[in-house]
């Protein structure tokens, strides 16, 4: 059985000022814990692994708590059209100390708050990562997937990209905010809607959608919500969402959406990973609106009609996680209290079931690990 | 047979400052020449028909010459998701001097050069209109499919919406200037590549390519052509292009652009009609890169592939004619020398010929009619 | 004495409902009450004078309430760099009822709420106009200042720039969102600053700057307030202000600004017509920031010291009233009871007294006339 | 006596070749010449200074020419508002061949071409380095600045700000692009002229504006230049220039471009630094135009009226140098041939003598000086 506590919205800053005074004197280990496997697909051991060494652009972080992804699953499956490091050491949401830096870093100090990211680091000198798009960068070094993640208690992260967290932060609630939450305020960013104007978050209250809902509310957005079933509604409201269309129960959801928001959303936020909820937001966007696509269904593609493209002038972005300016941003408007993490915490130990309950579609919310459990 | 002159880059002003300094003592005629149809795809009728009279907002324009577009062949077919007027008179690329208006029209006066384009009017007062998107209003009245068009030697326009032609234009020139012109004008603007980066013109030698590449080329772009056939190159390269592939002897065309444009172009603009050719330009666009939908094939799908839209982070977006800023822009290229109309002159009893090689794909660059002959 | 309500926050629609339904019988007098002057700075007079009649392209409006702006002191004083028409009626924040529309007219029907605004008609056919910077075109007619306004009981505007307001709008309240609330709505705008980021409103509790704060938070900004004296800072806050300097107990206002935003402002809303206050801002914006100016202190200059300007590579943009599209927007805002106007209520014959508080500062919040009595 | 030979257009690639093909066995000597000055205005000497060591983010440049600026004489003077590091080697347009590196770098190899820029490095953590402003980072090392700069045999930049230099570019001619060349680039992306539209360039004939007139052509832009003196109009439009005032002649400067231009540049370049052109700018430029600060007078100031700031809705954009993608792109241009350097080659020891030149105002188009004579 999973041992899980929830938090939302509390503030538990822990004994990590005792454990920061103690780094001066506080020998790094050699070893540590941590979830390692060695094909893809293969078992998952919780074991004892090697402690990295940061090399001198990088700060090893001590981690304390990890969010753990849908990605996760894939870099474990490996079922995207991108190989994966082996073997692995998943997770890319982890928060956690500075215990250590290379002699190039000067951005960050030892005792310091910072936060393992999916970008661990790129190239810095390529056109894209000139311009902002670090993530796309041809050499991107991703967390958890070419590079040894945060499911272990020590991990290493370039300087320049790794997250730099406000100290009095709660660890375990922001940590899903380093990839969840970068990456949907990523998309709304990316959908140039502005202040006053309508998104539809699609799967409006699952892990990212929750995220998502938020986010758009505090900037200004109104927000339109797709999901279906009990409560979803409630949930959705809640969170500060406007509109809310049950699927299940809609005769026919692109008319719905199009007359609660008098001519289609200016924008639509597809964290939903359904391949005909896609291709059906092309429908109901507003004439010259944005559909972002964020979420990764493998072996999926999106449809949409030439012709209603073109008259209607629509766009379909596709978007990324996001840079270090929206990451700083988004852990802004956490730390502001504007967005809340619905996480649940378990032992980095109890990752496998984690991975289990995800496959079989049965996580709400946030599953956040305890790298000391 | 067609009797047709070919003119490329030669700008006869020819005997209009005569016929202008005739119009105040010159009476309209009560009647003129125009092809019409009665039902979708029924018999183009070229006669007698009356001469219609300006609203309040309004301009008559005594119509010179008009392009003929594809469009006009749906128009007339009727098998596009949008219905015609019955009966019909088509065109929307006519170029000709204002001869009557109504009395709140204070931007023409008797005598100017003015043209009908696609949007005969809009609403003016809907958010698509307010924001320049007035090509997208839910009330656009079109040239040739709403309201009857430059096939004709008299037709009313908007006198907001008309072109303005500026004095000394060879008409038969500007005529394809004000459709096919400012469509790719427009989609250049909609790509947001910048002077200095790729763009790819698929479908780079046809009636709408060739003034792409031109376009293209005037902005500061560097194009690359895809088209195939002989003499195709040649005429790719003195229109400004840079970079040639012919589909038809290419091993790889995707592979071919991206190693050409070290990456990928910047932008892609399918003026191809072809469903392949558009999902193939998602493959090969450069990251963070925009495809631009044009061109208006019946029932086609674009199709994108979510997670390397995603992880590529491309746009997809479409663009439709142009507004009154873009139709003035495109029309100062022209008038600058900068672009030039490839066009073949017929009369306009002669349509009905015109529409059947346009049927058989057996037209090069673009064919006007004289509306006098 | 000026008999006076101030109604803040409350909606009380009245019986407009019956005066609507009356309108298809209801004559449409050939006098009315309104207030005129002759010459520049002359007496204003509170008269009979004649209902106008709308053009072709006009609606005439039955002027319930108008509120009062500083322009139309300048236009009354005639000292600004641009001549009035004589005699003027002024006024151009009017909310009413449309009661007659010219034939050109499709999208107002008798009985819709509509309102005058600074912009009574522009050219539609300029390129400033076609790119909706039609506030700027050079034949732009202006209410209560080439055009006469709102401070009648009828009055006309053109159809396509006359404020569309939504039915069961306070009239009273919704008057100085026509002209005020649009400027400072547009000015944010302007500014490019995203949500999440910092605004400096200069002049937070004044009549524009109270609208400026509340649109701010609207829109997701952060808001440091600049003004002087006792309470000001009570309401800054209720308003939704987060930083407050008091500038007549600040050391330096500047650092103070600089320190509380940890960098400067991304955006400074120069609504304080300070010559002092406006160089001022141009110190303690961010770098890469956008000072705004909006009040238009006669004769006055706006100073930036060049060296600065470039390293910090600050923006310094004039932002002009608001187009259609920014009209609708704040209106919108305004109607979703996100913005509160601090009103207080007088009759019109009054107006001349509420221009001599205007003249010795005296006014908290705007003015609004009532013009039936 | 200055030994000088002007080259424009030509491209001796000189015998680098054989250079770099020895490096891997050459000796990166222990001193080498340079020219270094011990205190503000203090003497400049010719002498052997050591050779610097790159740190492990650093690559050592062996420069072979290098580019002198107005801003050296500043660095030397020292009368701008920012301390100097002292004794300082000046120089921030240097060109060369990497000869070493530290561990950490990359994106270099020993042999390859690089630039010293005047940026030489940032943190590349803060929040104007992360979205791309890291010239504006509070914690820029600026080259002849806060770092030994380029008027020595040997100089060190962050690998990840060295500009990257094409294989076969000719090293005299690319000098001057590095700070120059990217500075007018940089202004006219910040203008955000678009093709097609007017950019007014103040000083079109000096060092910095006979580059912008060239970059302002090869993006599309019409170009008005304001000079003063015989034969400057013949050069500007040999550059690519479109209209030419002559202030030293004109009547009405601010007039007659106006005039040319149909109601005004939409940009201004102003690359003069006279106080009095930089204010007039903002008078003729066009409504909603922009006029972009670029020169640096000391202790300047601009000046706009804000009541036509404001009715005009104009911009005033300080920008400064470059960033890292803005330098690729200002190369590529140069690269492509579509802009020329208007170079006199001198050597390093004739440093001096450059500076005179420059005080006395006695420099047409930029000096470069050879770092082995």
């Amino acid at each position: 059985m999973i041992r899980a506590a929830t938090r939302l919205g509390t503030r538990p800053v822990g004994n990590y000022g005792k454990f920061i005074r103690l780094q001066s004197t506080f020998e790094i280990p050699k070893t540590q814990k941590g979830v390692i496997f060695y094909e893809s697909g293969g078992e998952l051991h919780y074991k004892d692994v090697p402690v990295p060494k940061p090399k001198p652009n990088e700060i090893l972080i001590n981690i304390k708590y990890s969010g753990v992804c849908h990605t996760d699953l894939h870099a474990w499956k490996g079922d995207w059209p991108l190989d994966t490091k082996l073997p692995l050491i998943g997770g890319h949401e982890g928060a956690g100390v500075v215990v250590a830096k290379g002699s190039h870093v000067n951005n960050f100090e030892i005792g310091d708050l910072a936060g393992i990211k999916w970008l661990n680091s790129s190239c810095m000198t390529c056109d894209l990562c000139e311009t902002g798009y670090e993530s796309n960068c041809a050499k991107a070094d991703l967390s958890g997937y070419t590079h040894d993640g945060s499911f272990q208690q020590y991990a290493t992260a370039d300087a320049v990209q790794a997250a730099q967290i406000p100290k009095g932060t709660d660890l375990a609630q922001v940590a899903p905010i380093l990839c969840a939450g970068v990456t949907v305020y990523k998309a709304l960013k990316t959908s140039n809607a502005r202040p006053g104007q309508w998104v539809t978050v699609s799967g409006a209250t699952g892990g990212l959608g929750s995220l998502a809902v938020q986010y758009a509310k505090a900037m200004g957005l109104r927000v339109v919500g797709i999901d279906g079933g009990p409560g979803k509604e409630q949930l959705f409201k809640s969170l500060g969402g406007e509109v809310f269309v049950d699927f299940t129960k809609s005769k026919n959801t692109a008319e719905e959406i199009i007359e609660a928001t008098q001519g289609g959303p200016h924008a639509v936020i597809n964290v939903a990973v359904s391949e005909a909820a896609i291709s059906m937001s092309t429908q109901y966007v507003r004439p010259t609106g944005t559909v972002v696509l964020v979420g990764l269904p493998a072996h999926a593609y999106v449809k949409s009609e030439v012709f209603s493209h073109v008259v209607k002038s629509i766009s379909i972005k596709g978007s990324y996680v996001g840079n270090r300016a929206d990451t700083r941003e988004a852990i802004d408007f956490f730390s502001r209290g504007l967005v809340k993490s619905p996480i649940t915490v378990v032992g980095l130990s109890e990752l496998p079931k984690v991975y289990d309950l995800m496959e079989k579609g049965a996580i709400l919310g946030r599953y956040v690990v305890d790298t000391y459990k």
